[in-house]
């Protein structure tokens, strides 16, 4: 025995992930050859003459990229680096370790070959007409950590343009989660999407898209809140941008404290302790709370329960239960759109991943997730609204109603 | 026993290159996970919240992201579609099955990483500004297929912006191995460079690309005679575009005839037989012809042998001796060029590349490539002026050649 430490596993968060990112080799994605090139015979098939071929075969019918290239499983991992993590702008390159990351995700969860793409550009036009001038190349374009405002119009935009999916992880992928999670709270509390009352904290990205797509699923646009750094946006307030124009309220609530007075739900993607203990305790019976800032949440756990025991809670994090995490969903929901081939990501899709991954957190739990949790029992109810990330049956789950779902509106 | 036909492996081109491309999954690459992702602290070490190190790193020092990220072996082959293979312009789309082939090729001969992204545009400003955008997330750029003239520009205007290699391979990739190929013609020949009378048919990418370097090598420009549609390039001709006027000539030779008489060297990336036996017969002694049209040579080897006896010939096919293949040169260029970290492949690179392909034809062969070849025996002469492409020291000798011309140049 010797008292080496294990370089990489030392229990330093800093210094494991900068080892683990840096060896063997940098970075955490390789580029491998799918076919046998071993041979002359080989590489005549896969390049010279042969590779002519395909190519004769997609220039007379594009459709035929999906049949002889990577196309119909590749995805692009797409940022600009304006919005990463919690961190900030901090540059396209900058982001490339996360953008990895995710491509890492899509590989492990969902079997899908993804590459990241960082855009050097802050410019809303110029990151547009990039990602179009190069989506050719890919399957499905999966946007990430960029920044509010911008990244609705250039999702927007690139979805009228392009004819495969364009989802913009950030805004979409929590707000399915989210979704899913209130979808079963509400089970829990015997409440209707339509009759309860919201509010959010935090109006950007995440939020705003929470928001639409619960009202996509019969959320009451009157019984909804949004609080951001100047207080509840309210119909009086003139100069709002448009993704929060659409949200002021006719109300005559104006802090948080005020919002949060009889409100059934609580969403919060905005900045640690603002949902006092107070501002809980006002709120009405069986409160929702979807304490999603990082790393920490606006209300703890472990407060929230102090505080009244009906409340359910979820949270960011993986050191509690019901941990609302993107990875729930993206690698599965893109897992169906390319299966399907569609050409984008519809609301139907979104709400067909919305209602399996709610439906899974009702099954018995596989013994394998128990033992990965360290747990030896796990049932729907307040501390199991949400299905655990590495739930094997998420993929087949979720992937096949989001298919379905693409091939009832094909 | 059956009389079963092995799918894949019928013996024709189309049926199997098609079968290779769709079976088992479409395409030739994928992209996998190069680290640990089993257990949930990989992930928070490959994600969140772990992956906020290498960000912070990268953001405080970009070279970091040599360290922390795949960037410094990911090459992204590119191209528009506009001149793909001897196809001509078929669009970005199908070209992508070339383009996975060529990063195929980077893996296989150089272990280094490479995706195909195709751009589907053909103004230049737009392909420009495109690639320069995306190219933070790569170590370098091999440009590819895309038609004369715009390449020029489209490669010149991108390494004055970037600070990665930047390598239009159809160009340069080619004038290298016909000038390692042409050094040792020369030295059985037992003439100088600076001596010697070169006609280029096909003043294309490829062709003019080759008389560039060849005159960095020491040619004689005033040796030279270039010959398109329009015949021989001289002096007297108005408007020519900037990249054929830079080879007019002050002569009277207007036919390639007239070119041919008591040249030394014939370089061809033009079509098929335009190189006739009398034009042959009228080149001076021990004439050096490389007949690139592809698939059919300006002139066979068989019909230049027959004409005269004391002809060099190099094809562009893999069934005739002297293969002038870009696969001897672009791995293992960038694989210097990448381990160097260099900013640009400069002359003295290419020059590097040239020395170190032509020095590996006058060792013995090892006997893998011999039994590759099925041949017994191979030495430097009329029949082997350049090295096979299976050769396993290239890696080695021209990735070091170019590592150690970078390295002196920084």
């Amino acid at each position: 025995m010797t008292n080496e430490v294990n370089p990489g596993n030392t229990g330093d968060l800093r210094a494991d992930s900068l080892y683990y990112h840096e060896f063997p080799i940098p970075g955490k994605l390789s580029i491998e050859v799918s076919k046998p090139a071993a041979t002359q015979r080989d590489l005549v098939l896969a390049y010279s003459p042969g590779v002519a071929e395909p190519v004769r075969e997609i220039a007379a019918d594009p459709e035929n990229a999906y049949r002889y290239t990577m196309k119909g499983n590749l995805v692009a991992v797409i940022s600009n680096g304006t919005a990463i993590l919690g961190l900030g702008n901090l540059g396209a390159l900058a982001s490339k370790p996360v953008m990895e990351g995710k491509a890492l995700l899509f590989k492990k969860f969902a079997d899908i070959d993804a590459i990241d793409i960082e855009v050097s550009s802050e410019d809303i036009e110029t990151v547009i007409s990039t990602v179009a001038n190069i989506a050719v190349s890919f399957g499905g374009i999966n946007l990430e950590d960029i920044a509010a405002p911008a990244c609705f119009e250039i999702e927007n935009r690139l979805k009228a343009m392009l004819d495969i999916p364009v989802f913009h992880d950030d805004q979409h992928g929590t707000a399915i989660i989210v979704a899913a999670g209130l979808v079963n709270s509400l089970k829990i509390s015997g409440k209707k999407l339509s009759d309860v009352r919201i509010v959010l904290v935090g109006a950007g990205a995440a939020g705003t898209a929470s928001l639409r797509l619960l009202l996509t699923l019969g959320a009451d646009k009157s019984k909804l809140l949004v609080v951001d750094r100047v207080g509840v946006l309210h119909t009086g307030m003139t100069d709002l941008p448009p993704h929060h124009a659409f949200f002021a309220a006719d109300t005559d609530a104006r802090t948080l404290a005020d919002a949060c007075v009889g409100a059934d739900v609580f969403i919060g993607t905005s900045a640690p302790n603002l949902l006092t203990p107070e501002m809980l305790a006002s709120m009405a019976a069986d409160p929702v709370v979807f304490a999603m800032a990082n790393p920490d949440p606006e209300i703890t756990p472990e407060l929230a329960k102090a505080t009244r025991d009906d409340v359910i809670i979820a949270t960011g994090r993986s050191d509690y239960p019901n941990q609302v995490n993107n990875v729930l969903c993206f690698p599965y929901l893109f897992r169906g759109a390319l299966d399907a081939r569609a050409k984008a990501i519809t609301d139907e899709m979104k709400m067909a991943a919305v209602h399996a991954i709610a439906a899974l957190a009702h099954e018995p739990v596989p013994d394998e997730v128990l033992r990965a949790y360290n747990l030896t029992e796990l049932s729907f109810g307040r501390e199991y609204i949400l299905p655990k990330l590495t739930d094997p049956r998420l993929k087949e789950r979720v992937g096949s109603a989001v298919y379905q779902a693409a091939k009832a509106g094909a």
